[in-house]
Order: structure tokens, then sequence, then C-alpha cells
């Protein structure tokens, strides 16, 4: 029977276009810092190039590639340009770029362990690596009672820990009413705005969310956050879930799980740790001192997406009793049903999120660490940290700037001294400059500059120029 | 200055490495259907072939290469197999994979309309052509109040569909109060499990979902919603929500949606449609009826990931007014304000998901629909149904068997007439042997085979074959 008549593209087609993509990337990154970081283009630009009606006809695809450069990469901004300080970086890398293309050509479901056992297993193989790798508590291993799961976002992975928390607090699904208005979530007025929206997800009103006040250094005062649940116990609330910063995205601010993992413990409430970028930084022995009072929590949260050099999406989740989580999470409908499932000897990671399907995300991630190995994953987190310290030190030296929070890490939060229109100039002038891009923030009310030095290829040229750049502008402007 | 030292993949290797996968992926695709569909190995077992430890030293990338042959390839079920029949397809195409490549290459982070205007203008760009190419109603073009965004999977889609319609109903976000323990959702008992997760997760109570009995096709009464939304509202209930489903999981039922959509404007209650796996069929005129009644839905989604050859994830989500979704999903901290945003002119899809970060999805949806043409995937999908269609006519034929549901498009719901044990039987038998994959549900309580036709390269002698296959076990079991 000869074969049908078929759109699609041929596996030796594939192999030929795949060639050009492939070269294509290589290309982009070597002449990555040609281009302005930050995209100039206007509101509108990129659509009103873009033909107003989709083909009827099928178009060549050299012709397709070719368009990325004329009409999407002027609407680029480059998160992977070693010029990158904004917000948190996105890393992206080689091997993970490659792991992803696998991904992608393998094209499995793995929202169950059937689906494709591999999935699945790598998954949990390579988050129980990391707790190794991280200093991250025993309980969190799969072979204990806990294990992890790669969510999509750190947003997702704080939402799953406070729906575990609600059902910890309520039995939630088994006792079919709706959420408890007297259950009550606690994080820091620095913590990410995503836990202000994971409550309003999980349905608690505003009112049940209380921000808890931050020291001078803005992590969370542990004697408050201690009295409010006193008091909102006394005042006959439920305190649910406490959501603990390791690495606030401000200012970086690390705060004292070890005394609020107490609090948690003696108050029977979920204690969730966050530390999306700045987990990372525990791959190194000397700042391992990050992850102290993890060992009490419940749940805990780092993004390899944002510092350890693998695509996104790639947050890395872990429980100490998986039970709970699945418990919360887990609806079995008959069209999934399966001997695997049944025999409870395997992990359905559908039961582990708030979607049901999932791609092979674990490839990328098990690239990353055979192609570094611990050493060079290590060798670039202290690179990146000894290229801020020094950042922070020429601010220290030079009398008009000034740092506006503690350097525990990787991020600078820094201001020129003259005023807020100072260094919203200054920042307005190198991001238009396209030179560099960095954003800022606002700490005790004031516009403050932030430098978060974890792009993948960040070199101390890069944070160099940044500096002098930054002292030119300051010039300009002042 | 010379470069420093560094563990990443120069760009000269990481050119060498993509192609060897380019080709590893070509490969693969050409011999794909020389491995049996379902994976059979044991649970633990990819896990214990597994090196205990990670690397300290980074490994060769070629050696990571050839241990996907080894290590995971037993444990991969295969999606992409034209043998696959089970659940709905998960489709990855050429296009689609080279196209999600290139996001991965460029590694944006879209998460503001600022750090990447292309992401965000492509993104609402495609899907207003699509809105166009699927006969959906013109207020969910971005050029009226409308718009749509790209959601990970159906299951998010619904439920920001259901947070949108928890605000409208009681102004969540600014009454500051938990979810009103006197809102009710409404489904058919059919519709995916997805929707019980979903209330859950929003703080509903189950008792505050109500499952509508079906008609003998497995669709929603219309009259049963209506009486049970009048006998709610009559008990002092406030109707929020109805999720019809065209193209139910089980069986492919399509909810009668213009009678719900009346019923839900009578009510003010929101209506989302689901069209997870069958809205692409609306790509050809033939099968546009089956979006008769969205004219008046609130939102709708389906999935190219699916049947539309994109490779996960990629949902398509639309709302009629996109300001009730904004005000939703909106939290705006101060490291994330910018200029653009505060001018209005443009999306920040942050706004309009779960999550806060999110990949340039759209590349690979924009390269699908430009490889193929709306000629190339009208041409596969109507094959498709053509395939499905004349399976379901062998089952008629054939008087061992029976239908067990109407076909309104590719999926054959169907079982021998000996009863669950020999449709189990000959599903297990069938798996077992490699040839294909499908998955059963249960139909008034039966046990039910189902038959998909969907996989990107199935053509008539994979259908042929399984129904072949089909035949044989049938005689084998009974």
């Amino acid at each position: 029977m000869p074969p049908e008549k078929t759109f699609h593209m041929t596996p030796d087609e594939f192999r030929r276009h795949g060639h050009a993509v492939v070269d294509w990337i290589a290309d982009y990154y070597s002449r990555i810092e040609s281009y302005p970081v930050l995209s100039r283009v206007e509101p509108g630009q990129i659509r009103a190039s873009l033909p107003a009606n989709p083909p009827v006809k099928g178009e060549p695809f050299d012709g397709i590639l070719e368009n990325i450069e004329k009409l999407i990469l002027p609407g680029i901004t480059h998160w992977q340009s070693p010029n990158f300080f904004a917000f948190f970086p996105a890393n992206a890398s080689g091997p993970a770029i490659l792991g992803d293309l696998l991904s992608s050509g393998l094209g499995v479901q793995g929202m169950l362990w059937a689906t494709s056992p591999a999935c699945t297993e790598l998954e949990t193989h390579v988050l129980d690596w990391l707790v190794g790798m991280l200093g991250l508590p025993q309980r969190f291993l799969s072979t204990n009672s806990g294990g992890g799961v790669i969510q999509d976002t750190a947003s997702s992975a704080s939402l799953c820990a406070l729906l575990a928390a609600r059902e910890r607090a309520t039995n939630f699904a088994s006792n079919r009413r709706g959420c408890d208005g007297r259950l009550v979530a606690y994080t820091s007025t620095q913590a990410h705005s995503s836990i202000e929206k994971d409550v309003q997800v999980a349905g608690l009103g505003l009112d049940q969310l209380r921000l808890i006040a931050v020291d001078e250094n803005f992590a969370m005062r542990p004697a408050t956050l201690a009295k409010q649940i006193t008091d909102d116990r006394r005042a006959g609330l439920v305190p649910c879930f406490v959501c603990a910063t390791i690495g606030t995205t401000s200012s970086n601010a690390i705060d004292p799980v070890p005394e609020i993992s107490r609090t948690c413990r003696d108050n029977n409430v979920w204690l969730h740790v966050d530390a999306a970028m700045s987990g990372t930084a525990a791959l190194c022995p000397e700042f391992r001192h990050i992850h102290a009072g993890v060992e009490l929590a419940d749940s805990y949260a780092f993004n390899p997406h944002k510092w350890m050099f693998t695509n996104f999406d790639c947050d890395c989740f872990w429980v100490a009793d998986r039970a709970a989580l699945i418990k919360t999470l887990s609806i079995l409908p008959e069209y999934l049903k399966n001997k695997a499932t049944e025999s409870g000897a395997v992990f359905d990671y559908r039961d582990w999120q708030i979607p049901l399907g999932r791609r092979f995300r674990a490839l990328k991630l098990w690239f990353v660490i055979r192609h570094y190995g611990m050493e060079g994953l290590q060798h670039h987190v202290r690179r990146h940290v000894e290229l801020a310290q020094q950042f922070a030190g020429w601010i220290k030296e030079d009398e008009r700037f000034e740092l506006a929070a503690p350097v525990p890490l990787n991020l600078v939060c820094f201001r020129h001294k003259g005023g807020d229109e100072v260094n919203q100039g200054i920042m307005d002038r190198l991001n238009r400059s396209g030179d560099l891009y960095l954003t800022h923030t606002k700490l005790n009310d004031r516009f403050t500059l932030r430098l978060c030095v974890g792009q993948t290829n960040t070199e101390a040229r890069h944070v160099e120029r940044a500096w002098k750049r930054i002292q030119e502008e300051a010039t300009q402007v002042s």
C-alpha cells in the first residue's frame, strides 16, 4: 500500500530543518551581545508586521525560520544575554535546551506512571539526587515518606502547598464544605506576590492572609509571626499555612527559618519554604547555611529555571509527607484507571500538581546535572556570587551610591543618594541604551536599583562594564 | 582579557550535539513502529538502572545521549506512535518540535509584555487567527472586548474560568472575604475530572458542585440544568459557573451548548465551554456545527496539544470579557511595575493565568499553522474522522461487537458483547502485545473500549491493523 498523502514534515525534512534551527540558535548565542538587551519596540509594533490572516496553503519551513530574524527578534528582550541583570535570571544552557528538545521529540504525557514510566521515575530519581546536592532534609526523599515533583513555577508549588495545608486543617476534600472562613495563612510583607494570588485562588479571602512585618534586613520577624498566630488562635481562627522565603524577590532577604519552623511545629501549621532563586546557592557547602531550619518544613521549592542553567519551566517541589499532598490533589476517574495505579507501587504525578497533563520535564534537568556535574554547577554559582559581592564592594566605595540591603548572595540592591528621580533616570537611560537591563524595587518606600548576577554566561567583564555604564549614567543624570 | 574558565557548552559544541539530537529524533520517528507502544517495564525498573548518586565531574554529552536509548526508551510509552489509540492523543509534529526548540533557545520569560513584546504579541495574534479558523465568536477577539491566551492544560483554563466566575458573582478580590459557601458550579456527570479538581482548588466544597444528569447519548440534559439552577436560586444559593463539554473524555459526547448558553445568560451564570480535543474538528466547515451556541459563552478552551499537531503544553483559552479575567488574576508588586504596563496599551499575560512565569509557547503554534496551512490541518483532521467512522462501521458489521456511544468525530467507544471480563481481556492482550495501545472507560457502568484516531501519523493501515488485531484477540478471549 503506498503511503497516504500527507502534509507532515518527514523525518528527513525534520533532520534538515532541525539542523538549521540548531545552527540558528548557536549563531544567536554567538552574537547575542550585539543586541540591545531590552527590546525597543512600541506596543503593537510586532503584531503590525504579521499577516492579518493565517495561510490557506502551508509555507516552506526555510521562510518561516527566516522570519524569526526580522519579525520576532526586534520584540525579544534577551534574557540569555550576559548583560541581563534584571528581575531574577531565567537560565537556559546547551544541555537544558537539548534535553528539552528530546522531551519535545519523545512527546510523552507523564500524567500517570503507566503513560511513560521513565518520565515519572527519572523525575523522582533526579529530585532525590537534588535532596543530597542541596543538603535538604532526608525526609524529602521519595525513599522515605516524602518525594519531589517538577512544577511549572514557584507560584504553582506554593499553591499546592497551601492546598495541602488547607486539607490538613479542615479535611477539605472529604467534608465537602467550602473553604473555611476561619483559616489563616501567613507570609512576610516582602514575600512574592504569588502568595497573595495563591491565597485567593484557594478561596481564602485577603482578610485571611497576614503579612508579617520584617526587620531592618527585610526578613520576617519571627516573634511577630508567633504572636500573630497565638492571637489568631485565641480569636478562634485556624492558622494553617506559613510561607517563609529564602531570598525574597525584592532584596534577597532570608527569613529566619529555624525560628519560624519551630513556631509552625508548635502550632501544627504547614510550613512551606520558597527558595525560588536562592536555593541553587546551596549546591555550594559554603552557602548551605541558607537551608538552616528547612528540616522542619513540610514543603520546599526552588527553581532550576532561574539560576541552575535549566530552561523554564522547572520548579522543584518537595513535600515531607507525600500522602498529604496526594490526598489533596487526587481524583481518579474511570478512564485513567490502570493496574499500576491500583497496585500502589508507583507515583502518578497528576496527583502532585494542579493540571492533569505534564511533559517529560526531568530530561533537561538530568542533562544539566550530568553535563556540569556538581563541580561545574558549583563553579558557576560561586563565580556569580563572587561577582555580585565585587559589585557590592564598588558600590560601597563610591560615595555617590549606597547599598539598600544586605547582599547575602548574588543580588545587589543599591541606590544613588540623589533620590528616586535620579535612580529612575539612571535605570531608564541604562535600559534604553541596550547595553544592559536591570530593574527596580522599592525598599523602605525608596526607589531601589537591583542588579542580579545569575545569567548563565555572565562573566567579570559584563559586571565590570555594567558598573562603568552605571557610573557614566549617574554622572549624566545627577 | 581572556575568557573565563567555563563549564558551559560553547556555541560550536551546541551545534554539534544539537545536530546529533535532531538526528536521534529523526531516526526515532523512522523506527517508532518497531517499539511496543505501551512500555513493558515494571515499577522501579527504570530507577534501578540509574546511578544512585549525581556525578561530581561533568560527563561528555555523547554518552548522555547514548543513554537515552538504553536507559530511557524501555520506559517510554510511545505517544507519537501511529498505533497509539489511547486516551486522547498528545500530538507532536516536526514544525511544533522545532518551534519549541527555538522557544527554548531564545529562553525568554513572557510574564509581562515588556519582558519580551514578541512573546505576548505573537500569542495574541495567533489566537485571534484561531478565532476565525475555528468559527469562534467575534467577541473572543483581542480587538474586541475579549482575547486569547495559551494555558498549559484545559484543567488550568477551566480553573481560570471558574475563578473569574467566582469573582463576578461575589467581587471576591475586593470584598476580602473567603469563598462564599452559597456559590454553586455545574457540569455534567460526564465532564472531565479536572472540573471537580478545579472546584476544590478554588475553595468550593464538593457540595457546591452539581453533576447534571446526561441523556442516552451522554450529553448534559439542559432541562435538568435549568431546573437545578432555578431550585438553587430559590434555596438562596448563588449559581455562578457552568462548564459544558464539547467532546467528553469518556465518549466524545457533545453537550447541547445552545440550550445551556441560554440558561446561563438568563441566570447571569458564567459559561465555560471545554472542547479540549474536539475543538480542533471545527477547522473543517463540515464539523463547525460543534460550536453552535458558543457565541453566548463567557470562555472557551481547546488544546492544540491534543489533536492539532502542536506539542504539549498548548491549551488555547479565550474569554469574551478580558477585563473580568484580568481583574480576577492581577496582582502588581513594585518589582514588576514598568511603563508599558502602566500605559494600559499592552497585555501582561501573567494576569491571564495562575503562574507568573511563562515560556514563548506561541512560536510552536505559529509554526504549525504556517507549516500546514488551513489546507493541511483540515486534510489530516478530516482523514482522522474518516478513519474513525470507518472503524465504527466495522464494529457495526461484526455481530460480536457493538458501539457503546454515538461517534460524532474521531473517538469510537465499543465493546465485545461478551461482557466486562472479555473486554478487559481483549484490552490487556492488545496492550501487552505492543502492537497498539488503547484504553477503556465505563459507560452505563459497563467496561467499554475506546479507540481514538488522532495521532499525527496514524493512517488507514494502522487503523486496519488495529481492527485485525482486535478481532484476533476477541477470538482468543471469548
